[in-house]
Order: structure tokens, then C-alpha cells, then sequence
């Protein structure tokens, strides 16, 4: 059996997406008789047929590598429909350059949005089998996404660094941690590195909340505080607004972080001091951890099975201890927010950790 | 509510123990009135009364601790029933102690022998939760058991940093790694670090078929291989064998340990250079990763919040992304093996990774 | 001989302060009949007297643990002759209680605010000894400070990260390494990462100089470049005012980070994609790497052996393989700043490494 | 100016070769016009003629790398000058390779064998730089090698692991660590890690003194002791002996390990439980910390600098913060041990760490 393969990465970078490719690609030279092409920059190659023949070789010691051989980029969804100033119809160049290349199928890794595009092109005709990456786990339909355990190994370095600091001088110290609409990275890092609040975007915070925590601790002869708080946190006053007031509002009193913003109001009501720490894109880079890199390898392997099938139109997931796929139909685009019933909600809560709700 | 709490680990000391005592800890201040005694040295501190009342503040402080702060022994299931020379019935005073020192419940932290006894201490009458520990992960009834994952890292990266010594050197290197009757870790640890083949108790090796793994990358001009290979992993010859048997067989052949037993026959058969890694105790030290952390103290809330409902007799467990509970008489000592048609081994044989059985 | 000894850590916290105390502790328990009084919150305990008579198991197993088991605090040297608004004279009070609790001498382990304060004690009468610690290393007199390497391997760990994200986004990516005044810190984690260009306060950079950095890689067909900016980095024109006036312009211009500045600055310059990414204290936390474990034990154990000689006045110092002491009175608060003619200068622009300077 | 560079990495592999290799190429081919020859294998390369051209693409991406990209082997020197079998005059084809390739230096980067080989070249005519490398760091004339500061970090985590297990179980732990002739490597790890006691082959030891480590700790209610002990480290008795006959005897006893044969007499002398951990090749892989990525660089573009200005026959080494050279003649192959009158010697027993040595 002869199968020609198209793959690209989308989106932001992740830890695993060499593992992942590498998954499929090896798998692949193993189960049949594959030639391999790898768009790069994610669909802006695939759009503009900017691509390479791959070789085996192209294949070896990355496993371990940070990042994405490929190259990615962002194309939004709704961006794809659109014919530009420049007069260029994308899905139909997308679908050209496929047919043109002979493409048996296509495997995109991506998030959300990179899954939206993958189910669109499904729709139009081409075999796609989507991998769902991304460091923020908010892809409906996989117990987890790859990139997230290894960033949650980060974070909670991160946080572990920070205790000695606010031990040794007494201080709130507010960590923000990537996330813009899933708090799923901030309440493992928060859970794993200790922390006494965890601030995340789907359940609005009242600032007063955070200070009866601070002051609770103090009562109880702890000097210092640790709040994690996720990139797309809001208070509760924020959350009444829809995005694009919330958005100017924040611009308006210069807060690019919401850290800032927490321990600016915090300082107001309590007479503390407060610092902030933000990682950043360290929490997307470097090798991934070892769950990460099998992971990936388990989903890259689970495409290639499924090209050897000839199944087409899903996306791979994580189910307990099996890989498993879905339709990109069903899924492509659903997120997954943290929900206050969550088991890894009430662990937290049962054991005195705050999310600083209002208690209105 | 108040409910008095005895508390022990036993078994081989594992990332994550102080972790899961933790959230025993905070979980039953934070859901009731809770008192908590902690023996020392595993069953040991319980059969020999020796104990501490456990303060608050103990429990403090202990999230990325590695050990245990009770201390552990080993005091194998098959001596529990036993009254030995000193004619001490060690049944009776366990249950002796637990009735004299108030005791509500008892919660045993170990793995499927630390379970057998507390099985046995349920069926006398004792109310018992376990929490299953062990890097071997090969605790029937849960997806993982806490300190595995930890285990996985660290084996992870001792083939990351042998990868570039026999690149260097053109070598075979062959890493051996803790798991005397599961392969789990080896299996793990080998697809995470990009072994060659994986060599596991419960699938027997041909010392012939690892040479073909070395002869066929030779031929792809690949000029090294890595093999990993658990602790009691054997070859078929040594499978036909009984227990004691093998041991008295491989004592006389003077290996300690299987790595150098692989690496003599593998340059017997063929004309490499091969050595020898054997981390051993690394694996099992030092902090939790953030996976293992929050495993932990899910199953440490998981095991208050049971308390709370007054639910005994149970082993907490993973299922997929849930913390449940199963009977203790179900799967107390019931090992979880490595089979052959387990997800993670059909991966591992789509990327061309051998097992190296015999082909007969 | 009995000796009894008071000690305090002052200013930031930084790995290898618990190292350093407990080599101080060791040794004299070791060498002498030893009493030590802990000074917390660093001068502040000294003038407020708040202490505590320490024992010997306060210092075991701390080798390993970052921040200070004494707690620190900053009281800036130019504040310490002048008696505030609550009428305390705050140098006649750390004599009165040095006096008081019956020392024999007091070792201060701080940077050069700690130790212009130590200076001006011993002027005093006071038999002082200090431990040069900061992750800036820019004290006079020794090669290396404590809690500087640490400071380097995080710091380098960091652009290691960001590296993968640099390469796969095609983006110019700048990290903003602590040092306000000096540039050790990045011009080390720069070197050791791979840094394009390395921006540090003793060295103003010329925006246009940066830009070219950025052209000459992309005419060598590299898609990313990797600036490593020093906190207190300043452009050439800042650098012609006064700091207050800098100062004031920066608060001005929206810039809490120099960061920011640059990659604004750069994208007006230039047609490329800059993102920022700001460490901060995750630089100064966590345990110490092996090579400050060492350091800060040889500056403890030396500072034992000079209470057992009987010196003081002195401050310790790394001289090669030695460690050696310096006059207080020579080396107290003299800064040691990069300059253009050291070793690691020229060894990176050897290697075609641009400190961005103008070339006018 | 022009020069064709031949460049080999002889003996053990070490982390920092590729940094130190990159910054050899990359100060060439900015100081001057530079053409660069790689040899596989060592000086069995430059024996065979086995090269190839090197191309500035080649040191891209190996900064972090471990290991060497040309290979090495072990050629030790004594078998340099011998005509072996067949019938090969190893040194004139050395001189003959060179000649024939048109080169105008040979940059060698290893350890005392490498060096002697090295120097023996210089004075048959050719010019020769050298580049200490070896995690023994037991090369005469530099303050440190490259290689070894990665190594102390390594074992050092290898011990800090290890002592949650000892306390954790009550153990003696004898950690082996690489080293067989200098015992550099286990003083500072030793140091680092917080070892009780450190042998090293330096200073024999007598297993009463070990065992007098492990009752003191006990009368002081410790109830664990780590040993750190050097590949090499050897007790009063074999100190006696020639080495062939110490081989002779340690082979006869069946003590691969040194470690394990302390372990085995420390368990005839007192009644403990003692545990033997030997990490073996992992001190010697992976990524070079940053410290010693620094070195490398310091010294491949000091060599870069030497060639340049036409200095040759001699080898590179750190002097405090300063990168000198020395002849080769005065350095190749002189070694340098441990001394007891070392500082970090003295430092070790100031603490009160022990390197049992006999009371006689």
C-alpha cells in the first residue's frame, strides 16, 4: 500500500510536536509504503504550496526537540473563508495544492482553531486526521491535549522557585500563568506548586476574596501567599462585560497583565507587599517531559494506524489508558472550560484553596 | 464530626508519598474535626505501638518532599499471620494498638503488598482506606499509581544523557531500569527516550533477536542502539525456569544484574562494544514531578473525603480523569502486568521498537 | 574558646544563603564552642532586636533550600545614620543590642548596601565579618559571588526555552535578564544561550545597531534572532542622563520593562515580529546549582575559621581556586561593573556576538 | 590571513566538546579566512585519514549538544609510537594526514592522554593546540577543565535524590561516583550533595573509620549516612600494592564496583543496612551546564585567538576569570590529584566530614 501524507503544524508552539510528527512518520515507514510532505509554517504553506519532500532522516533526533521542525504559524479560522485584498480564495488554494501534490490525506496538529480549518477541509472533500495539541488542554473530547503536562511541569517549577522568595521576604507573590480562556494550566501548576489561590478566566474573582485569603493565612502565623492566576482571568465586574469592553477597559488603565492588575487592587485593600512573575512563553518551550513525548508519540502513531485504515475526517484522543479518535465534525472547535464540578476543582477546594469567588 | 486518623507508609520509598499524606492531612482539617497519629516505619510503627500524635504544622511544607516523613519497612505480607521467635502475633497487636490508640480508620500508603495486609486488617474488622504507591505501576484497579510518572522522568532523561555517549562512541548501551516483575517503567521510560528495543519480564528476550535490532541499524548506518531493559527482565531459556530456580542460576553466573548479563551475551553472539548504565535508586528519589504531585494529593483529598462519608475497606484509584475507589477484597494484591496487546506495547511495535522475543 | 555569634541575611534573597549559614554553623561547632543568635528580617532584627538563640539542628538539611531560613529584609545604607521620624537611632541600637546578647562578632551575608552597612559597624567596633551573596555579582574584590551561577543556569534555561518558540514563530525574541546596575548575569546566560546580541548598563545600545543584528542574520538565512537585555539596559541617549531623569522618562514612556522598550523601539525600526519575555524572580529562587552549594560552604566554613583566628573587619572572597579575605574598609560597597576590555567581552564579540554599541 | 584548521576530540566523551568545537569555528571564521577539517574518531581519524570538510552550517545548533559531533575513541598514548601488527607507523601517518591535508594546525580536545599524544606532535613539527576537556578535571596548569562542572551537578542531583531513600528506610547509601585516579569529581559532588564521608584514591581509607561515620551519626541520632566514594578509591591495604596487583586482587573478590566492596565490609564491621547506587556513564552525558558552556566557549575561541596569532604548541587553560595558555611541554600529561592540604579539603573537615583515613 503506497499512501502519500501532507503535515503541518498550526497555532502556537507546544512541547510534542516533533515527538508527534516523528510518531507518524516512523509509524508510517513501518506500516506501509509512505512518501511523506511537510508544509511549512502550518496552513500559509499549504496555502501558498510552500512545502518539502521529506526523508527518513529528516525524521531522526527529534524526539526530544523543543518546537516544530515545520515551523508554524496563525491563520485564524475566520479568516479562512475570506478572500482578501488580494483576491486570494484560500480553501480553494488549499484544496489545489493537495491535488496537485497527490495527497492521499493530510495530518494537521493544532488547537481549536487549527481543528476548525481541518474539519472545514474535511468537509470539502480532503481525508484529514487532526491532532490535538495544545499547552492550555481545552480540546473537547481528550482526557488531555500533548504540551500540557510539560508546561504544567514548567509552571510549577516556576511557582517552586517563587516560595523561597516570598518566604524569605514576606510578600504576596502573584504568578501568572498562560491561559487566556481555560484555566486548566493555572489550577495543575497552582495545585502542584502549593498555591493559596488560583485565579482563572472561568470563574470570576472578587478582589476582596483574594485579600481574605492573604489575611487568613496571617492569622494563622503564615507570613507569605502564593496566587496563581491565569493570563484570562477576570473579576467579577469584568465578567459582566463582553470581550471587546473587557478588552478596551484593561488596555485603558494600563494593565498588559492581569498580575499587575491583582496586585495593584490587592495593595489597595490590604497593606501588603505584592510582586508579580510572569513566565511567559518559557511555559511553551524546551524538550517535553516524558509524559508529553509519549503522548505524542501514542497520537502520531494512532494517525498512522488510522491512514492505514483509511479512516478519515477525526481526531485523535486520549480516553484512561487508550488512544482513541473522534469525528472532527463532532468536536473541531468545542472547548473544554473548567467547570466548578470538576473533580480537580473540589480537590481544591477540599483542601482550603481558594478560587475567590464573590460569595454574593 | 471528629474522627481520629492513623496514618503509614510502607513498602519502597516513592515520590509523591508526602504529597498524598498532605492532602490526607489538609483535607480531613479542612472537611472535619480530624486528629491524626502517624506511625513510624510502616506496619512496623503499628505492630510495635511506636507512633507520633501528629501536629498541623508537620504537614506543612512537605508538597515537594521526596520519602516519606513517617519512614518506611519492608514487612512482607507472608510474615504478617506468621508469630515468630519471639512469639509475637503480629495480627493481634496491630489490632491491639488500633483499638488502644482510639483510632476512627487507618490509611495505608504502598503498593500490592502493603494492600494484601490491609485487606486482611479490613476483613479483622479494621476500618482501612489504601492509597496505591509504587513506581512500578502495577497495581490492578487504577491507570497510574502515584511516583510512577516521577520514575518515567527520571529514567527519561538517564537515556537522554547516555544517547550522546553512544552516538560518540559508537556504542551499545544498555540501561537498566528498577521493575523486577512489571515492565511498565522500562516500557514507559523507553518509548519517552527513543530506546531501540525494550527488554520486559513479562515478554521473555532471545539474545538473537536483540543482535538483529543492533545488526539492522548497523545497516541503516545508524552506528549506536540503546537498549532498556527492567530489572528482571529474562530470556526464554530462564522463563521456562521457576523462580527460585533462575535466581540460583543467575547467582551462579555471577551477574547482579540483567544489563550485564545482556551486554556478555550480546558481544558473545556478535561484535560490538557494549555497556553497561544502572541508575537504580535514582529512580525512586528526590521531588515529585507536578503529575505525580497532583495525583498524590488527589488521592490523599480522595481518601479524607471517604472518611468523611465513613467509606471503608477501599483502594482509591485513577480512571481516566476521575479519582473513584475500589474494594479492597477485589484487588488487594492483584498485580497489573504488561500484556502484549496493551495499547502502549502496539505502539511501541508500529515504530519498529523490538521486544526481541524469540520468532520460533 | 567560646565564641558567640550573630548573623543576619540582607537584602534580595538568593540561592545559597542557607548554604552559606549552615557552613558558618558547621564549622564553628566544629572548631569552637559555639553559640549563634539569628538576627531576622536581616538589620532589622539587628536594630529591632528581634532574634533567636539558635540550635543546632536549625541547621541541618538546609544545604539544599533556596531563600534564607533567617528571613531578609532591605534598610538601605544611606537610611541607616539618619534617625527617622520615630526618633530611633538605628546605628547606636545594633550596638546596643550586639552588646546586649554578648556577641563576639556578627557575620552579615549581603551586597554591597550590606556591606557598607558592615563597614560602617566595624568602624564602629563591632567585629564584623561579611559573605559576598547576590545573583548580580558585581562585588568587588572576589571572581564570583554566591547565587550568581544559579542565577546564570536559570537565566540560561530560560533562553534554551525560547529558543524552540524563536525558531518555529520565525520571531526576534527578547529576555530581559535581572542586573539594574550590572550586566554579569546576561552577559553569561547570553554567552552560555546562544545569544545574537547581548544588552547590558555598561554598554548603551543603539537601536539601529540592534536592527542590524536582526538584517545580518536573515541575509544568512537565519529566521530568528535571540537579544538577552540586561534589566538596567539603556539606549545611548538615556545613558546621557542623569538616573533620576532616566528614571522619570522611562515611567513616562509606558516602559515598565526595558524589554518592552527595545522590541517597540525595534518594530519601528524594522519590519519583524518581537515578543518579550521577562523572568524576573524566578532567577533568585529554587535551590542552589552545585557550584553556589560549594562556594557558599567554602565562604561559611572560612568565615568560622576567621572567628577562630580571631579576624575581622574582613569580607570573603573566591581568588581562583582560594578563598581569601578583603579589608572591609577596601572593598565595602565598591561596585564591580562589565567593562568593555574583560575576558567575556572580548570572547563574544570574538565570536560575532554585537553588544549593540553606536559605532559613531 | 588563511588557515586550514584539522580539529579531533580524542578519549572519553564530555559535555562542553561541542560548545568548545563551535567556538573554535565560530571565532575562526570571524577573526580570519578559515577552512576546517574534521576528524572521526579521535586521532584514529587523523591515523586512517578519516575527515571531512567541515562547513559553517556544521556547528550551528550543537551549543547545548552533548557528546562530540566528530566522534572520538580511545588511542592511549603508549600505543602511539608502537609499529603494531599491522605493521602501521602510527606517527607518520599522523604527519603524513597532515601534510597531505594542507594544514596550518590541529586543535585536540581531550585529557592527560590526549595532551602527551598532542605534545609528542608539536615536537615531530606540527602546530598544536590543546583543549583540557575531562569531567576528572585532573589536567595540571587550569583552575578547571571542561566537562567536570556538569558532572558535579549531575552527581550532585544523584545524591540529592538519594537522600529522601536514606532517610526515608534508615540506610547507609554508597554513592560510586566516576573518577579513577582523582578524586575531584567526589569532593565536590561530595560537598554539594552533603556527603558524610568521601573517599577518594588519593587518601586510602580504613573501613573502621567508615564505620566510626556511621556511629557517630547514630549517637547523634541521624539515622542515615551518605558516602560518596571515587571509582578509584581504594582501602589502606590496596594502597599498598601496585596496580596490577590491586586489579589482580578487586577481580579475584569479585567486587566489580567499589562500592559494593565497601558496602560489603562496612556490613562485616557494624550491624547496618547499606545500599550501593553507581550512575556510572550519566555523569558524563547530556546537555553542558551552563557553566561549562561558558568554559568551552571561553576556550575554543581562545584557540581560534592562537591561531591567529600563530602561537603554538601549547594548551589552554583557566586562570581565575582569565583564559592563558601553557606549553605543552610543561603540562601535557602531568596530572593533578586531590591534596589533603587542598582548601576544599580543608573546608570538608573543617565541616566535620570525614575521609576516613586510618588513625595509625
Amino acid at each position: 500500500m503506497k499512501r502519500r501524507i501532507g503535515i503541518l503544524t498550526s497555532g502556537g508552539d507546544c512541547p510534542g510536536l516533533n515527538a508527534a510528527i516523528r510518531g507518524v512518520a516512523r509509524a508510517s515507514y513501518a506500516l506501509f509504503d509512505a512518501e511523506i510532505v511537510g508544509f511549512r509554517g502550518g496552513y500559509r504553506g499549504l496555502i501558498d504550496g510552500d512545502y518539502q519532500e521529506m526523508t527518513k532522516a529528516q525524521f531522526s533526533n527529534i524526539l526530544t526537540m523543543g518546537g516544530t521542525i515545520l515551523g508554524t504559524s496563525r491563520t485564524p479560522f475566520r479568516d479562512m473563508r475570506v478572500v482578501g485584498e488580494d483576491n486570494v480564495d484560500k480553501v480553494a488554494q488549499m484544496k489545489a495544492n493537495y491535488e496537485k501534490l497527490g495527497l492521499d490525506c493530510l495530518v494537521t496538529l493544532g488547537g481549536n482553531g487549527t481543528h476548525k480549518t481541518a474539519n472545514m477541509l474535511s468537509q470539502e472533500g480532503l481525508n484529514v486526521i487532526g491532532l490535538p495539541k495544545t499547552i492550555d488542554n481545552d480540546i473537547y473530547g481528550t482526557d488531555f491535549t500533548f504540551g500540557f503536562h510539560t508546561a504544567v511541569e514548567i509552571a510549577t517549577d516556576v511557582i517552586d522557585r517563587i516560595h523561597t522568595t516570598a518566604a524569605s521576604h514576606n510578600r504576596v507573590m502573584i504568578i501568572e500563568i498562560m491561559g487566556n480562556k481555560a484555566g486548566w494550566l493555572t489550577l495543575y501548576a497552582g495545585l502542584a506548586g502549593g498555591a493559596d489561590a488560583i485565579l482563572i478566566p472561568e470563574m470570576p474573582y472578587d478582589i476582596k476574596e483574594v485579600a481574605k485569603v492573604v489575611e487568613k493565612r496571617a492569622e494563622a502565623n503564615k507570613n507569605f501567599t502564593i496566587i496563581a492566576v491565569a493570563e484570562g482571568a477576570m473579576d467579577v465586574e469584568e465578567a459582566r462585560l463582553k470581550r471587546k469592553e473587557r478588552e478596551a477597559r484593561r488596555q485603558a488603565s494600563g494593565h498588559t497583565f492581569v498580575a499587575t492588575k491583582v496586585a495593584k487592587e490587592l495593595q489597595e485593600v490590604i497593606d501588603v507587599e505584592a510582586r508579580t512573575v510572569i513566565p511567559g512563553h518559557i511555559l511553551r518551550g524546551g524538550t517535553p517531559c516524558a509524559y508529553d513525548r509519549v503522548l505524542s508519540t501514542q497520537f502520531g502513531v494512532h494517525a498512522a494506524q488510522l491512514i492505514s485504515n483509511g479512516t478519515y475526517g477525526v481526531t485523535v484522543a486520549l480516553d484512561g489508558e487508550r488512544i482513541i479518535h473522534n469525528s472532527l465534525s463532532d468536536v473541531a472547535g468545542v472547548a473544554k472550560p473548567v467547570t466548578p464540578s470538576h473533580y480537580m476543582v473540589k480537590t481544591a477546594r477540599s483542601m482550603g484553596i481558594s478560587f475567590c469567588e464573590s460569595d454574593d
